[in-house]
């Protein structure tokens, strides 16, 4: 049975709004007042704030012929999280924007928040506000997020120093090989009818592209460890650009190995089949949205112990530059092939 | 002489980001850190946190055809300023994200980031953070903003008590003018060639429409007069609709007398030309920027004394309704017209 469909111009911005924000309950003492007025009521006390906010636009950044909303919705938190995770700080508050196109119905923005509204629940962050428009082209999501940390114990990309172990959390290379697969499929689906395609044995990297996790456990396994990294950055671009991020901002270089880059065997077997360099993708893929940190080499022992990190390299004097050590000794500068949206 | 200009994709996301971002001293100590991290920090301390934000997309919210993207950038930082000072709060920290289409230059976007810095220096507002990506459609502007105000001391929309007076900042109006005469001097251009636009005596219609200001005067004058609203918000969408959401929020009713509503001259003039409804123009034409809030009526004298505040009505028991009373006495009752993106 076709499920009836309402148009968003039946409920009006109010209507939509209220509609959106109904079931988001408050889960933070800091939040004092959420959606309703001209702005929300927060109150950190003795505690530092951070805030990040990402902007999501349709054909560039998400293609909804693959993308089930419900799915972008939860990710689009979860990019935001990542960021406040990647301060050493807790998310505590979200705010979203939508801008709306004519093609949406009021059940489509409901799949949306869905997402959102999931993703909020399992890392216990409270929606505050946000503004819905309409959109005269695609889909504009647009998230603003808040997260609280102990004064002075924010991380920030600028801490490296020559000898700190370079760590990186989970595997890498698996939402971007998740990409190319719904890429491939849909391209394949586009010339047939009654197409299914086959995603057997390839849930983990589809997962990982569409609903990827942000790094709160690793977080609170530093914590709990006593560990405290010299600077942090989350992987969105590729483990690449991240590494030049942390080594631009701390001034400092680094050496990389090749075979401590830690690559799931779904990842491997799909770069195969498209016949593509397993390193390139892991390096450059992006999306993976793990922890990229670095550790005095002091804490060697315990970085051993920690399950679900890997340690892939060290920081070297900013002379030294960035490299890739290849499993024959080979040295590879490393530059930023991320993802642009503004490559031509 | 032609100026060169610069392809967005010639820089690239991040040479953009740092283009942009070079300029935006950090003026607020209780800004740890602004952009240049996966989140900027801040420090409140016994301060509450307030948070707005705000979507601003091209040919739903504003049209370059007649809006200078300078003018643009500073309409879109005090759209924010204003929902902060409806708080009774002070902007401290701005992000800004922007959705930037192929067909500009970056000559474009350092024309909307000189708005953007203009209402910061201003404002005393920090830069810290944002987001770029290109755009398949027209310009999206998503900005949110971070204010602080002594605990407790926050003004919502929710503490409207019968019997207070009405107040409204300034006059209302011109803004809604200023849009019309803009839209009928561009439809009278695209027919002719070296159309010049007579905008003689209207200076301040349109002023209100291109360039408005937020009122951070009147939150300054209310605290040194010892005067704390029991309800306020700004006025974006119309009078109408705010009158409606402080009356909602607050359970009660409203009267509103029609001659105490405050109109420039300049808007009652640029009416008469349109054929339009003056009170209606007033009413229901949004974009105003002024402060609407309510006062206990013990503080009548007080009030009377505020220079460039209003009196324009009392609040009434629910059971009443909102009305507005014109002046043969008869009463009219208060619907939104404001502006609805959604409509279709």
């Amino acid at each position: 049975m076709q499920q009836k469909e309402t148009e968003i111009s039946d409920l009006g911005e109010f209507g939509l709004i209220d509609r959106l924000t109904q079931d988001f309950p408050l889960k933070n003492p800091q939040t004092k007042m959420g959606v309703g007025d001209d702005a929300a009521i927060l109150a950190f006390g003795e505690k530092d704030v951070v805030v990040t906010t990402d902007l999501l636009l349709e054909g560039i950044h998400f293609d909804l012929r693959y993308v089930p909303l419900q799915h972008l919705g939860y990710k689009a938190a979860i990019v935001n999280f990542s960021d406040i995770f990647a301060m050493n700080a807790i998310p505590r508050q979200i705010t979203v924007s939508l801008g709306i196109s004519s093609r949406f119905t009021v059940e489509h923005i409901d799949a949306l928040y869905a997402g959102i509204r999931r993703a909020c629940e399992i890392y216990n962050v409270d929606l505050v506000g946000g503004d819905t428009s309409a959109s005269v082209s695609g889909l504009v999501i647009s998230i603003t997020c808040i997260g609280d940390v102990e004064a002075g114990k924010e991380v920030k990309r600028s801490g490296a120093k020559p000898t700190d172990i370079i760590c990186v959390s989970g595997d890498l290379g698996a939402a971007f090989m998740g990409l190319q697969l719904l890429e491939r499929e849909n391209s394949i689906a586009a010339g047939q009818k009654d197409f299914q395609p086959d995603f057997a044995g390839k849930e983990y990297i589809l997962e990982r592209q569409l609903k990827p996790e942000a790094r709160k456990d690793i977080i609170e396994l530093l914590h709990n460890e006593g560990l405290t990294p010299t600077s942090m950055i989350d992987i969105s671009d590729g483990l690449s650009s991240e590494l030049l991020h942390i080594c631009k901002a701390s001034n400092v270089g680094c050496r990389v190995y090749e075979d401590k880059i830690p690559i799931d065997y779904q990842t491997a077997l799909m770069a195969e089949e498209f016949n593509m360099n397993l390193v390139t993708a892991a390096m450059n893929g992006g999306e993976d949205y793990e922890l990229l940190f670095t550790l005095p080499l002091t804490d060697h022992e315990k970085i051993e112990k920690l399950k679900g990190v890997s340690m892939i390299g060290y920081v070297t004097s900013p002379d030294l530059g960035l490299a890739l050590v290849t499993r024959d000794g080979a040295e590879i500068p490393i530059k930023a092939q991320g993802w642009n949206a503004f490559n031509k």
